[in-house]
């Protein structure tokens, strides 16, 4: 089996300002998932690694530069899944760690269980030597600003909202293994300890080797009403490509709930699709070692692999 | 549409000494649930207070009578689902409070949000003026012993993670509206923070009018790969009946990851089912003034509802 990764850095209206870095996020992360593939590496490896990246770029809402809960907290949820047999690890409302997706990943490899929260998720991140990381390390000034915004009387936190920036990435290994990984910071000034969609399995991720996997991002509450992501390999059950299944389950989300988001899937025998029903998502993948991304509807860019780890120096 | 309503009371081994305790827990929470239909009541309101009298039984793993984590500790989940709208709210983590399952309703009914977990949970739970009880006050004698035995060094947990007791409800109220509602106390000596099926929408429970609803049971994280209540609903969309669409779905969760369970089924035309893997199942069901129940397989009693309420004082 060829390897092929799709990353995104979330679906929403992604502001000017912030195109160029969304852009250039996505792109490394999907170039450094794409290596380790290319090396051998397990479809597991290159979402967590391509994920951690995005984690680590203040331009995602992930990580270093979530958005700020209703007390001016970054507070976290990931999940990440294996479709060889099903397992999955995931946290939620967790703070204080650089990279949730290693600590779900802790999960599901260290504990018999699939998601721990909050207070127990932390003292499970001490048990297993992840460095706690002061609170205000993982807070831009971007982030502090919209949070003081929204807590203004005249505020419109719905506006800030659209700009989302989960991040998510799926792959397949050249052993014909899918995997899923999805990391966020939520909401903006959402209450403290609300968990979205992404610690949810079947709504944030799904991946099962019969079938493929898939990572969504957009409005947590409505990706939840419908179980978007399993929603999405039931559609490719039925016998649907990545994009029709892509394009049926958002159609059923905005429908039947209301609810904006995007996805990226990718098959079992490689076929992939990255979609939105959102104005915009950044999103980026590699397959024979072709390198294509783009944020607006319409947008392609496609460039050779190697030409791309050169420019950006990754 | 004349009203249904099914509960259970948690599958895996009921041991004998409880087995009368689960059998009359579970026909009072079905008899008040369906008192509710009966008099015009909503199927969201059925399902609440039918979880809410087998959260007050100490015979049930939820509320109190929960088991106790690592700490020796309460820590609960409970989801409600509409299947009008989608709408759901769902508590994670959750200690210190007799119901759960009504404060999953606040979730659904006051908040933009559908999960809130541990710490912000309690906030909210604090801040809707829902009494807090001491920790023990939930805990029975039966917990803390199970949970003393699990310590000691020749220990076997698992001997007594087979006895899960999780409690749910599902219904169909005269305007056809379907719900489902799910309570429990986890796993005994889990990890603190640890968050099962029951939380997770899709997993622990799902409704959806164009279909119908259900609530699951058993082994939380194999519930979770095979996101069991959204799996059944998928089978009876495809045209299966309740019962070979909880068959279908519980082999899966059998073949696929090793995983042992139970679910109650309601379609939106008023078929049900209980059904389960595991070796046994509490349940009770009111269709047309007649209740039925059993626990072990093949055991089926029938009584008019009317009798049922006299004889047990409810």
């Amino acid at each position: 089996m060829k390897p092929v990764i799709v990353v995104h850095g979330g679906a929403g209206r992604i502001f000017k300002d912030r195109e160029d870095g969304c852009r250039s996020g996505v792109t490394r992360a999907a170039l450094k998932g794409y290596g380790i593939l290319k090396h051998g590496g397990s479809a597991l490896d290159a979402v967590e690694e391509a994920v951690v990246v995005m984690e680590e770029d203040p331009h995602f809402n992930a990580g270093c530069g979530s958005v700020l809960n209703e007390k001016g907290e970054v507070e976290m949820d990931a999940i990440i899944m294996d479709g060889k047999n099903l397992a999955s690890g995931a946290v939620s409302a967790v703070k204080c760690i650089a990279n949730p997706i290693k600590l779900a990943r802790l999960v599901m490899e260290k504990t018999d269980h699939m998601l721990l929260t909050d207070q127990g998720a932390s003292a499970f991140a001490r048990g297993m030597g992840v460095p706690e990381v002061p609170g205000e390390k993982l807070i831009t000034g971007r982030s502090l600003e919209r949070w003081k915004k929204n807590l203004e009387a005249d505020s419109n936190p719905q506006q800030f909202q659209k700009d989302l920036g989960t991040v998510g990435a799926v792959a397949i290994d050249s052993a014909g293994n899918v995997a899923c990984a999805t990391s966020t910071g939520g909401l903006t000034n959402k209450r403290v300890g609300r968990v979205g969609d992404t610690a949810c399995i079947g709504s944030g991720g799904y991946a099962d080797n019969n079938v493929g996997a898939t990572s969504t991002t957009g409005h947590g509450e409505s990706i939840m009403k419908v179980v978007l992501a399993r929603l999405i390999l039931y559609h490719m059950e039925q016998g649907k490509s990545p994009g029709d299944a892509a394009d049926s389950a958002l159609d059923c989300m905005k429908t039947r709930v209301g609810g904006l988001g995007g996805v990226i899937v990718i098959s079992n025998s490689g076929d992939w699709a990255a979609r939105c029903s959102t104005q915009e998502m950044s999103w980026a993948t590699v397959k024979d070692d072709q390198l294509h991304y783009g944020i607006h509807a319409g947008e392609w860019h496609t460039q050779p692999a190697e030409e791309a780890i050169s420019s950006l120096g990754c």
